[in-house]
């Protein structure tokens, strides 16, 4: 298996009749998927999601990917293939747009849906082909098939990239429930066709790749439920993922069953539901669902409420409700269930919830506890299968952490895929088919570009790592005016703390310091503010340090007169 | 069930005969577990530990019980029983004993070694009494007896305790390996006799209350080591707790059949396994153990390290090995095993570690692929055998968060103990067992108290909630000398910003907006420093707020001439 060596360069020129692969997002993490394919000088792009940030990354609302290897090269890009409707596949497309608006965006038709409302929020209307599987478009000299494949939010298609170099597959996120609820399989006949045509470059999704074995079906979760809701004495409160149509379908049909409302809470659950049942993809029996502000009418046996929450997202309905800062009070006897997975970084978040809600009493469900979530993504077993079925000549693991993606090539590999030909890139890392091998040519840049309020890309690593050390440390302001011939302090010393957890107080102690450190300075003909400042915060932190064995930052300001 | 009030008040006297329970920690969190009980006026303290910090207290060492309900009752302790050697139930003791060095201290050899090592870095030498499985010892009015149980550490005993008020028993952490490393068993004849003698009250540990089934003997683990050990190729590398003495020694049987030397690495494992050693826990064969320098002579497939950082720790030798950050430079065909747990909250740290060895080209063998540990802590099937031995009157559980307490509680009531005996308590919160019955009677102060460098308890909530800003939304400082008459700014202002992501440059815009807002405040004839400043901050905050979308925190200095 061949690695990205760490000193990679530029790539060279792509040799004629080769075809390009690049990853600018979801290799070595799991997010911001965007894999950028070129042929004969043209570019096809398929998804532009976000990652969400974890704790090292404070205060960030969102990370796209580094578009700066295509900016140049914008009117090179015939369009923008989105395999589903998740923010982690769909999230970054206004920000791609805002640089070329018209930019033409190729999926199915609740993935365009979603996409369009999102882009509605950013004042863009895109233009848009709505594509069905398959169907058969030429986007520039791209000659595209989409295949039908079954994931956590409907209408999900993998595409097959047909150029001269050769047949590349790009899965997208996928899974293989045998029994899906809306009978919409992933199609392993067209797979199995295109295996036989010869697929040449087989980008294939590794979320699940170390989970062995198979993904029960979603509809398994229906039992569970009914179980659920049939010893419910009070409220059911369900809080799922706002685009997770087929689970909440099942909520709705577990609620009608037992003679319950439904009201769904949260922006992004009436909105995305709203366009499910206007697109056909969510029925609702009429009258089922009704506006939160009727359910004070209802008997708490007769109601449901689905919210979103369920990661424990602290400006959530959920999360306020279990820290009883929302107009819904959880009492003893309610029953709440988070009807998702657990994204790992989001456990405190979540068990935070779940203790808050059983301090009042309420009877919490969740994947810990019940089988009320399966995942979206193909665990090993399927991979297995998919690879057997496919027979790629190459293989290049997508969507996951290094973990992940060793883990698929390893499988890739057991089933028979040459070791030399299934290559484990990262984002950024370029990787070329040239006469039908998969090789890695070099490298583009791919970092993490930060979204923080207004601002795209101003927030850099050096604030995020300021951030981290106000945040662990505290800071302390020093201001002092300095008479720079004697090196008497003639004005201040200022100090302030925040966060240090030092009381002003007891800055008066380092004062004298201060004196001290500051004439000593004049002596030796110190006067340059900058070195003065440097001075302060040397003498300032080491007072600290040494008094309470602590680091704050430390801003000084030194005024000369 | 009875749950606590949330608006409980200071407690009533407590009634002569009667023992009252207070658990300072450990009931509402895993970590930091204290229980104090009282007699006719005398204390027992069983376990004095500390919790970790979570995201949530940034840049936090470390977290103490409030020792406040018991600091003035110094004199009436008549002694600290630990039940066994983990950071989570003597990390607290230095700083108990720093309020009063003489209160003796009661555990088992191993326990008191470890307390004893820990002490001295404190300079404190403590008075100490060892028991062992089956002692009585009358402690003050308390008529002890020692029971041995079975934990993740050897040496670990439950206490049981009589007075006249009846008999209280707490389990301490345990679980009921039938087939335990060192032949020690969880004395389910000791708990069998109490139980006839009568439980009036039961504290038993609830950390794996939710999880179904037993916990797999820790022997299970050498089969999969040897397999490990076998396909091993270069070195082999094994992250545990520095404490796990049976994990470790599992390790050292493993090397020593596949012919490798073991070198430890990192303070407490070297310190911990020294203890172990000497006093016959660990069985070392001659020649086996080896200094970390020499293993540069020998070849690849004959070492073994030992080191810590199983959690992610950032500094400790794993972490900084997955960064190429340390001697040790990882390389293709090494193996790395996680033997260890992966607590709550630790996910993202310990996969950054995993990807960033497995980007090396490290195998690394972990809880998630392989079972490579087992859990410490009784789960609910070994909880249901254990009370249907006890057969308590009361229970409270113990060590755990609501969700742990209330599963627990459940188990309990399954097997029969009336739901109305069933006290969930929290931190704080004071149960009496008077006449046979335990009831919750009131509350009494047990908030957090934060260790930070040498400063205990002097970071408050509202420092940490400085930091949590800081951390998000980093500062800005602003400096400006103002004529207090005009409401000119004849010096300054020194704008100067971290963490914010905005250029100290951009802050030329915000100048005229401060001069003209101080000259208004000057026609209105305000004049106070504090209120200036406010309007410093008002100024400076709704530019940001409105360029920017960001509320950094803003910390101004207003000197008036």
């Amino acid at each position: 298996m061949s690695h990205p060596h760490p000193e990679l360069g530029p790539p060279p020129k792509l040799p004629e009749g080769g075809l390009r692969v690049t990853p600018l997002g979801g290799l070595g993490e799991i997010g911001r998927n965007m894999t950028v394919f070129e042929y004969g000088g043209r570019l096809l792009i398929v998804d532009c999601g976000v990652l969400f940030p974890e704790e090292e990354q404070p205060g960030i609302d969102l990370i796209l990917p580094d578009f700066s290897s295509v900016r140049d090269r914008l009117d090179d890009i015939d369009g923008i293939v989105l395999t589903h409707g998740h923010e982690d596949h769909i999230g970054g497309v206004p920000y791609l747009l805002r640089e070329k608006a018209d930019i033409p965006l190729i999926g199915s038709k609740l993935t365009l849906a979603l996409i369009e409302a999102k882009l509605q929020e950013h004042r863009i209307r895109p233009y848009t082909l709505e594509v069905e599987e398959g169907h058969r478009e030429r986007i520039g000299p791209f000659e595209c098939e989409f295949v039908s494949v079954n994931h956590s939010i409907p209408d999900a298609l993998a595409v097959a990239i047909r150029t001269p170099a050769g047949l590349a597959v790009h899965t997208g996120d996928f899974k293989m429930d045998q029994l899906p609820l809306d009978g919409r399989l992933t199609d392993l006949r067209a797979f199995s066709r295109l295996g036989e045509e010869g697929i040449d470059l087989l980008l294939c999704d590794s979320t699940n790749a170390e989970v062995p074995g198979f993904v029960p079906p979603e509809r398994d979760i229906s039992g569970v439920l009914r179980q659920v809701f049939s010893s419910a004495q009070k409220r059911i409160i369900v809080a799922s993922f706002a685009s997770h149509v087929h689970r909440i379908q099942q909520i709705l049909d577990a609620a009608h069953e037992h003679g319950r409302r439904v009201a769904f809470v949260g922006r992004s659950m009436v909105r995305n539901m709203g366009i499910a049942r206007d697109l056909g993809y969510l029925k609702v029996p009429a009258g089922l669902v009704v506006d939160v502000k009727t359910l004070d009418d209802l008997p708490d046996d007769e109601v449901v409420l689905v919210c979103t929450g369920s990661q424990g997202e602290p400006m959530a309905a959920l999360s306020r409700m279990a820290n009883r800062d929302h107009q819904i009070r959880i009492v003893q006897g309610d029953t709440v269930i988070l009807a998702s997975s657990l994204i790992p970084g989001n456990e405190n978040a979540v068990y935070r919830v779940i203790n808050g809600l059983t301090r009042w009493g309420a009877n919490v469900v969740h994947k810990g506890n019940a089988k009320v979530h399966v995942s979206g993504h193909a665990s090993a077993g399927e991979l297995l299968y998919f690879y057997n079925i496919c027979q790629p000549s190459n293989v290049m693991p997508v969507h996951g952490e290094w973990r992940h993606l060793r883990a698929n090539a390893e499988l890739a590999a057991k089933t028979g895929v040459p070791p030399a030909n299934i290559v484990i890139a990262e984002d950024g890392v370029v990787v070329d088919l040239v006469g039908g091998k998969a090789k890695i040519t070099g490298k583009v840049q791919a970092g993490y570009v930060y979204v923080d309020g207004l601002s795209v890309g101003d927030v850099t690593e050096s604030s995020l790592k300021d951030r981290r050390i106000l945040g662990d440390e505290g800071i302390i302001s020093v201001f002092v005016v300095v008479d720079s011939t004697t090196g008497k302090i003639v004005g201040g010393p200022h100090i302030q703390s925040r966060g240090s957890g030092i009381d002003d107080a007891a800055f008066a102690a380092v004062i004298p310091k201060l004196d001290e450190a500051l004439a000593r300075s004049a002596q030796d003909g110190v006067a340059e503010t900058h070195q003065l400042q440097q001075l302060v915060r040397r003498t300032v932190g080491k007072w600290v340090s040494d008094s309470y064995r602590r680091r704050p930052m430390i801003l000084p300001v030194v005024v000369e007169v």
